[in-house]
């Protein structure tokens, strides 16, 4: 959320205004086309929300993109702070956040949110300034996981990291030319997972500042993989160490 | 490769460029803003192709998109046949296959390339008429993994998995309820592993044609993944059995 923005974003499509539906939040207004997604429509009347109907024509003059005729409009996403979603988390627990740095693409913000979400991850942190926001297009990407997963926005993530380490979380930075291998990662603590842009990497202020290194083991010419990928990678592979 | 279609294919892009410049592929013609890449320049000069130089605003002009003051065109990307690929593998190798079941977004199929590129994949299986083709788009996502990897049109996917089969070729489905994990995959055979799309899944007659299906555990609300996501968990994960 950026000061000075209007508070709200826009919502397209199908399963991510049913997965809005779902929950508690606030929908400021629902547009439809007239005789499609007859569900989300019976859903919204069911809940007193006033549908705004639109004509094809109206609605793909209103809204670019794939909205399957059906957009919300609701209030921004909230972030968190580092103490709330800390607070969330008791001493004997052992959560997983990730961290983001410099990643601007909205499609791989949106499809780490989603792997996130299915993967068991806490909390996801992006920097205030340097980062995407949280947009529609992010929230269509996510499909739904959106609504269901913390995110922290910080103003800088050398110092989170430092807030992190005396909470007794670990912090694994992730490098091409790293030792260990993504498949050494240590579950049995609080583990805050850096995973970089795709040109850049992350920054070298982060990784001197991780506890370790953690590299994906790759085998071809060109090795280099999406942010989004890198992270499911990583994600699933703690998931399968913690028994799932 | 689609008949009546403009055999020659546009590659946007410092990195994707500078791979192309890697093999010995032809490069009909080459455009760079005047003054930017030279290190491209100096390849392209190198290799006695000649230049087209571009202004900024006939670039912008002649080329939407990200493509960073440089764009090749080249030969379309040759696929191979089913038939060209399995010569390459001795019966006694374990090769991994991949195939893509309605995959339909560009940016998942460049994924897909370049975490196959990357994990160790020997080949990707796409269907010729109800797949995304292999174009521009796909190419820069690929980020230069698309010049490494060998993509199989076939016109049939059962049929492809009939022959596979006949050549001792697992085929591993993909579904959100199977009994088995991916982690459960046998790495010990010729492999051909199936991904759907995100909506859909893979089709039920791909489903009762596969060895067996694998899914990947979630344990969220919403639980679902990025198709690119998906199959790179896959592909990173029988690389990891593989000893890497």
């Amino acid at each position: 959320m950026r000061v000075g923005e209007f508070m709200s974003m826009l919502i397209y499509g199908k399963n991510p205004c049913k997965e809005v539906l779902s929950t508690e939040k606030p929908i400021i207004r629902a547009y439809i086309e007239k005789g499609m997604n007859e569900e989300i429509e019976r859903l919204l009347i069911q809940k007193g929300i006033e549908i705004k109907y639109l004509s094809k024509n109206e609605f793909n003059g209103k809204f670019s993109g794939n909205h399957q005729s059906v957009v919300f409009e609701v209030e921004d996403y909230k972030m968190l702070t580092l103490d709330e979603v800390i607070m969330k988390y008791p001493q004997n627990t052992q959560p997983v956040f990730i961290m983001l740095d410099g990643i601007t693409d909205p499609h791989n913000l949106g499809a780490i949110i989603r792997s996130a979400e299915a993967g068991g991850v806490q909390a996801i942190i992006i920097p205030k300034n340097r980062s995407v926001g949280v947009n529609g297009t992010v929230a269509k990407v996510a499909s739904g996981a959106l609504e269901h997963m913390d995110i922290v926005e910080v103003t800088n993530l050398a110092q989170t990291i430092d807030k992190l380490k005396k909470l007794n979380f670990w912090i694994v930075g992730t490098d091409m030319i790293a030792d260990k291998n993504y498949t050494d990662i240590d579950i049995s603590t609080a583990l805050c997972i850096i995973i970089g842009s795709e040109g850049k990497g992350i920054s070298r202020l982060l990784k001197t500042t991780a506890d370790y290194l953690v590299k994906i083991p790759m085998v071809g010419q060109v090795n280099s993989l999406n942010a989004s990928v890198s992270a499911g990678i990583i994600i699933f592979e703690i998931l399968r160490k913690k028994g799932f």
